[in-house]
């Protein structure tokens, strides 16, 4: 290491500094999912996620996090089946949306019931239909666990990035 | 949905249809990181990883999942410790180098031991000391949870992104 990189401690032991960690974190670029489920009595459920990640391509599965607080975590802890849809630049309005107040995030059209009824949002450049295998609750959170049974590609976007509590565009090759 | 979204299916129940879920996930960009750690030898370990996420900020918790047919396993599956490293585009060697056979991953200066002697990559935008506090297999694979300890922060850099097998930069705002 060089002097040019003056490593500031940012979490310096304390497990609990949120801003060190978010600050961390912000520096980090993600992909940008919504998560779709029905509740026990047939209301949508969604949220906007940084967290979908691939676990492995034989069975294919993927995960994604949340809070068990959050107003979609009722659904996703009764319900079999989720819809993760990968959204593109043309959906930015679609993540904003399902990440509103709970009460806000299914009025409009922007949306439909998709495959076993799950709300499927319009126009991404893909979705897959996932049944959950796990429910790992960790402190006031909890990793999900899916495998994909069947998806769809919609037309082809450049994909929609979630970086310093902004949406971004891809730029130029590395 | 308006016909111009033309729908073709993709994975189509065949659950097992590898090529069908790349398709799906091609279309979803991620942030780039590696994990590293000590073989009970002492040896360094390590992969570039894409599904690093946050998993909750209080305590601070992030996940990552990998093959555990992957080099790196037995480490990660045998420590206590992992450093978790956020990628800048001035990283980009750094990541194709932690993507070769493991004997090529760690020859070379661009890593040195860190805290508690887990290899640390030099100059990247921030790090993390993290504490494995569950890890789930799932078929051939495993989610590992980490609670994140301590870290630090080097020189801002724009986070590198991976998408469609390539290494790319953020762009505009979307």
């Amino acid at each position: 290491m060089g002097p040019a990189c003056a490593r500031r401690p940012v979490l310096d032991g304390e497990v609990h500094d949120v801003d060190a960690f978010k600050a961390a974190f912000r520096r980090l670029a993600a992909g940008v999912s919504v998560v779709t489920a029905l509740h026990p009595d047939g209301r949508p459920a969604g949220f906007t996620a940084t967290s979908v990640a691939s676990l492995a391509a034989i069975p294919p599965m993927a995960t994604f996090n949340m809070a068990r607080k959050a107003s979609a975590w009722p659904a996703i802890e009764q319900t079999s089946h989720v819809l993760i849809h990968f959204l593109g630049v043309r959906n930015r309005a679609a993540a904003e949306q399902l990440s509103l107040d709970a009460s806000e995030r299914f009025t409009g059209d922007h949306w439909a019931p998709g495959p076993l009824g799950l709300p499927l949002l319009n126009d991404v450049p893909a979705w897959m239909v996932c049944r959950i295998i796990g429910r790992y609750p960790v402190e006031e959170s909890a990793v999900v666990v899916v495998q994909i049974e069947d998806g769809g590609l919609g037309d082809p976007d450049v994909p929609l990035l979630y970086h310093e509590r902004e949406y971004w565009k891809p730029g130029d090759r590395a």
